[in-house]
């Protein structure tokens, strides 16, 4: 057997010897974008010594591709979807692509506008945390694919429609927490928040219904802890369900309701940041103690969350890797062009339940 | 005196006669943008009815602007910058225009690249908050104005550049909130986070430089805490100013080693979430109880804060209100065109004292 043969530097090697940044090599290499002539010259060399051929990058070039892609998010004052742009933003840095980000603030009609705003800038492929619900028209989700430009769907996906996707497995999350509620002795667990329908829910299966009919995310959350109660055999007590607009001060006042109850929850699930502040609120205003009185679990894992007194037990998304394998496959996308054959692809990432000091047995009286 | 003359008819009133949003109103009697076909009558009906005439819209759409601005951040993963963008959508949508967020992770190399992405897709203004120091250079800054294109500073001004730029007056904000912790009978108050200087500093002088190389957000908030010692004659410990790489982990070492000194702060003042994070769990591990042990005032009000226990005195921004002003600057240069002759403004916004109950007296002993 001969000597083995040196595999080819990557960009990352030549930035490392360049003692440069990852993206300006590859805008260096790339020739696109802006370098100092400084860094330029250290890149350059760099490469020369370590024997670096722009392949794939060049190949990038000559076939037009812009080197943007577009981020639309449901709404970017949401830190959940800050660090998603972060994760997003650093791979494609990392390969020399910009990522234009827009909110919609969770207006369909704001999220076709964006969609078309990206294809008229003309990047190379869109990653999009969609508004749409079951009914909507999701025309402008095809649009893209139709023109030649990657769609990969982020965090939510749209039933019956077979697009690449990168979401967490909110179904599992939500059983995982709600039955560690019920292990540590809770039969009484308020579920905030539920469907944003305004109407009382009388069944079971309305509820499964109105969860159907709107965010896939949201619904999956409802099922996981539904599963969770139908695993221990305990009867949903419609009541213990958060209805109606998804604001922290409609949670507040939901479990306000709730603990008035003569069945009140012994302890809560909050599916999201701000359905987590505002029964938190409600807590201390009911002059409750965590967990001694009530127990909580929340969603969405915040630096805040380990400092609070006590710390509170979370189920903590992977944001940035959520941000990450979406632009992976997108740019995998982008990368075989035209002639890509393969199917759609859905990637399930796992939640982390975090456990800390917000969990308790429940209360024998209260 | 004749009747008066009826004042014309808003974009506004056209969007609530039809009963849709306002960007809904201004892309249809623009003439651009998505708008379904049942919106769009909706619309034109309203206008006729009002009497409505597409005066602005109409010139803009003939001098070629394209309604979109570029908004580049130096963190889209901070809060603080996800509601400073909220606040820019808000106002650019309500205008029909469209806002391309990108996200330079405090890189100046990034910010460089990411004006020039912006120019190239021919955006009709920029909204830019600087990671650039008081020794950097500046070039790509002015570029965008040299070609037409208005250009406002967002959240960070750039000491010698004459530019248009909304702020918020950090040093009032600083000085207010550390003579606070004075009149609660605090001298010695920990200032997390100083500037970012590996070495140990050992005159107030050399502190004074080293923050006037760094971010000038940083340095006014640093020199308004000095304000309110000299206001109150109390001399500066060098010691109680945290140094080095600002994170997290890093200010909780800080802090740590800030504890176990002979003159140990009894109050922190911290500038940033994750300082203030940082320094929670420091004090948390350290066993001391808020407030009355130690005190403590944050910079940056998150909903978390309030329902901290105890709930947490913070120095509230104007997170949307300095995206919405920002924005207001910007689409008024944009409509005013190349003619424009006013100077550069500069505004500063006021931050707001929000007293809750993590400031105490003093302890006598510790």
């Amino acid at each position: 057997m001969g000597k083995p043969r040196p595999s080819a530097p990557t960009i990352s090697e030549v930035a490392a010897a360049a003692g440069v940044g990852r993206a300006t090599a590859a805008r260096t290499l790339g020739g696109y974008g802006y370098v100092s002539a400084e860094m330029r010259d250290r890149v350059l060399a760099a490469a020369d010594a370590l024997g670096y051929r722009t392949n794939q990058l060049a190949r990038s070039v000559s076939t037009g591709v812009s080197h943007t892609i577009g981020v639309v998010v449901a709404d970017i004052s949401n830190p959940f979807f800050g660090g998603v742009a972060l994760g997003i933003s650093e791979v494609a840095s990392a390969r020399g692509f910009d990522a234009l980000v827009l909110s919609t603030a969770e207006h369909l009609e704001e999220e076709i506008n964006a969609v078309n705003v990206l294809v008229d800038k003309r990047v190379d492929g869109i990653i999009l945390s969609s508004a749409a619900c079951a009914a909507d028209s999701t025309a402008h989700l095809q649009l893209p694919n139709e023109q030649g430009i990657p769609l990969v769907l982020l965090d939510r996906l749209i039933p019956g429609l077979d697009l690449d996707a990168v979401v967490i497995d909110n179904r599992a999350a939500a059983r995982h927490a709600t039955t560690e509620l019920i292990a540590a002795g809770h039969s009484r667990i308020g579920f905030i928040w539920g469907p944003p329908v305004p109407d009382r829910i009388e069944y079971r299966r309305e509820l499964v219904e109105a969860a159907g009919r709107n965010l896939w995310s949201d619904g999956e959350r409802l099922t996981g802890y539904l599963d969770a109660l139908d695993d221990a055999a305990i009867p949903l007590d419609l009541d213990h369900i958060m209805l109606g607009e998804k604001t922290e001060m409609r949670a507040y006042e939901a479990v306000t309701r709730m603990l008035a109850l003569d069945a009140a929850p012994t302890a809560f699930f909050c599916t999201e940041t701000d359905a987590l502040t505002g029964t938190l609120h409600a807590l201390r205003d009911a002059g409750l103690a965590i967990p001694s009185q009530v127990s909580i679990v929340g969603f969405d894992d915040s630096s805040w969350a380990a400092v609070m007194n006590p710390p509170l037990t979370m189920v903590r998304q992977p944001m940035l890797e959520l941000g990450r394998q979406a632009a992976e496959l997108l740019l995998r996308r982008i990368d075989s062009g035209a002639g890509d054959a393969e199917p759609p692809m859905q990637r399930e990432l796992e939640t982390e339940f975090i456990e800390r000091e917000s969990v308790a047995p429940a209360p024998t009286h209260r």
